[in-house]
């Protein structure tokens, strides 16, 4: 296996091939340029278009109350099941800014759609960055122009670069396989239990994709969905797959979720400080419920996290978190109910496990360590 | 007002002294031994001792699923409305330790009724410190007749000695109002977000306390109810309140109160890694239920955390923090819902607020910081 699917984790299907993760699936083009959100040149704003003009697509919006703008846009004018480009904007979320953010993320669609000779409805708007900022409107503007001027096929790297933020690297990959070729990008770090994506990701096949939205929403169910960072849903989660069916063949069974599942690991694998990554599989809850509610409550406890990073096997905090999560109920555990060896070893993914004993219900969950950059990162950020 | 009732958030009743913090109450004697959980002599060994044959007696304990083995011989084996006596431990939680774990806080509870010459039943335990790890029996029984040999009044500062783990002083306080003396040792430092209490808490007082058990509740509902560093509920929370009512006054109102806030905050402000406390005040939600899940959600927010330590008046993550906790919900919130100035001031005691627009549901709770140095104890602790 080459670079991009390096977890243990991640069973991809039989014949998969891995390509340059700079190459975009046939039939899109893509663009990033720096248009100054950020300064001193670095990429911030990114634009992906599909060329069919017919393609099936979906996306999935985060679930927060207080949703970021372009989320916003999205949910209220745009044609999420006939998606053709997506215009992506990093360093500023666009989050907590009012009716003026809106106009603005509205401004952003429309420059796009303009620039791109499409109708606004069929570009999707998302943003990343610092919340309750005003986005700088005619640099975005003026990017968007550039962008499209740019535009071009086997832009992967430069989409994902366009959309990093505190990311030490772009995460992309482009798998081919059963004749069809799909590429994605995606960027996380901080702010990151998603309620079903990432901050931002994008996903592009050739093949064919008969119900994009339920296709989407289950390989984020096993992916996006399994992660956390820190705990915290972010106002922005975007994740947005187009399908142009160019290929003729349907998408085979296994390779979305692979994909999405390497890149939902990267991010959690580059969690704002994190050094190490554990998948938690908890077993005999009294429901499939219970036993995430149990996983996530472990995943996201701060002791939990800094065991993992002192590389401490320490499965009373396991225990704890369990019996916080099951608080006012009676647990029988001890410990031969939970598996924490690889906590305390050398690996980078550590598997650990949690058998309660009530029932049937399981939950696997991925999370990252908590380290002192984590602090630092989030003591600085907006200085 | 002197050393002990600092925070301006603590309201005393009117005329209230405060007293040497070594003093206990009248009718109480204790003592704080070194027995060799920690070693290097550090104390780790508590009794406490009420003289008065009969006195009123209240106790809360972790509602956490997997509760420690001290908590459940107090819940098994006690009379929490008849307690003379308290014996505690520090440096070893005895949580996770399975039967024979319980057989050894048993054996706590035996060994200090002999040296006491109390029933069993009269006497609670507890314990604190690492998870996970035999207690060492032998070495607690020789403390607990060490203990018994040299318990004496006005040892309030060495029974809170004898219960710190992590904790950077000890904390107890000592008031005087309206004829009657209330003393009390509490110890906090990690995985605190009590269900009713910290991790443990004795209050004395010569008052008469008609209903101890509701006046423990209510005012642990205002004071260790409220407070958080690191979301996390322990295994071993124990608050336990004696009255003999030998002074032949009622406790005057809002003294327990004070005393209780005053220790949960002081527990709060020597969080693990802890530099600063904040307060903050949910107003405007559904309900009360709902103003405290968005309360706790921000207060737990890592994000929150860190900008609350790089005196960051980011309001835009107490924005997401709510709109996390509310999740699939419409919130209009912007700058003007947030009060957050003051996590950008200078001040160790940081007021904020947050205003939802939906009813008349409200919450406070109060916590502290997320620093490095939360993440060096942590990362190290079992080492």
């Amino acid at each position: 296996m080459g670079a991009f699917l390096h977890s243990r984790w991640v069973e991809p299907p039989a014949g998969v091939e891995e390509r340059d993760a700079g190459e975009l699936a046939p039939g899109f083009r893509a663009a990033g340029v720096a248009c100054g959100i950020k300064g001193g040149g670095t990429p911030d704003l990114g634009l992906l278009l599909c060329d069919e003009p017919e393609p099936g697509s979906a996306a999935l919006l985060t679930s927060n109350a207080a949703p970021a703008a372009p989320v916003r846009v999205c949910r209220e004018r745009a044609e999420l099941g006939a998606l053709r480009a997506v215009v992506a904007s990093s360093g500023n979320a666009n989050a907590g800014t009012g009716p003026e953010g809106y106009e603005r993320a509205v401004a952003m669609q429309e420059e796009a759609a303009a620039q791109l000779d499409l109708a606004p409805a069929s570009v999707a708007v998302a943003s990343t960055g610092q919340i309750g900022i005003p986005l700088p409107i005619d640099a975005v503007r003026e990017g968007i122009s550039m962008a499209a001027g740019e535009i071009a096929p086997g832009r992967s790297t430069e989409l994902a670069r366009a959309i990093m933020t505190t990311d030490r690297a772009p995460k992309h990959g482009t798998l081919r396989a059963g004749g069809v070729t799909i590429s994605a990008q995606a960027k996380g770090a901080g702010m990151i239990q998603p309620g079903f994506a990432t901050a931002l990701c994008f996903v592009q096949t050739d093949a064919t994709v008969p119900d994009p939205e339920a296709t989407l929403r289950a390989a984020a169910a096993t992916s996006f969905e399994r992660i956390t960072v820190d705990g915290l849903q972010s106002t922005n989660d975007t994740i947005v797959l187009q399908a142009t069916g160019a290929a003729g063949s349907e998408l085979p069974a296994g390779l979305l979720d692979a994909i999405l599942l390497q890149l939902a690991l990267d991010v959690v694998e580059d969690g704002e400080g994190a050094t190490r990554v554990a998948r938690l599989r908890v077993g005999g809850a009294g429901d499939d419920a219970e036993a995430d509610r149990v996983a996530r409550t472990i995943a996201n406890s701060q002791l939990v996290q800094t065991a993992l990073h002192g590389r401490d096997a320490n499965w009373g905090r396991i225990v704890q978190a369990a019996g916080m999560a099951l608080a006012g109920q009676e647990l029988k555990l001890d410990a031969d109910s939970v598996e924490a060896a690889e906590m305390g070893a050398d690996s980078q993914e550590a598997d650990l496990a949690l058998e309660l004993g009530r029932g049937e219900g399981e939950a696997l969950v991925y999370f990252s360590d908590l380290s002192c950059d984590y602090v630092r990162i989030n003591s600085d950020y907006s200085s």
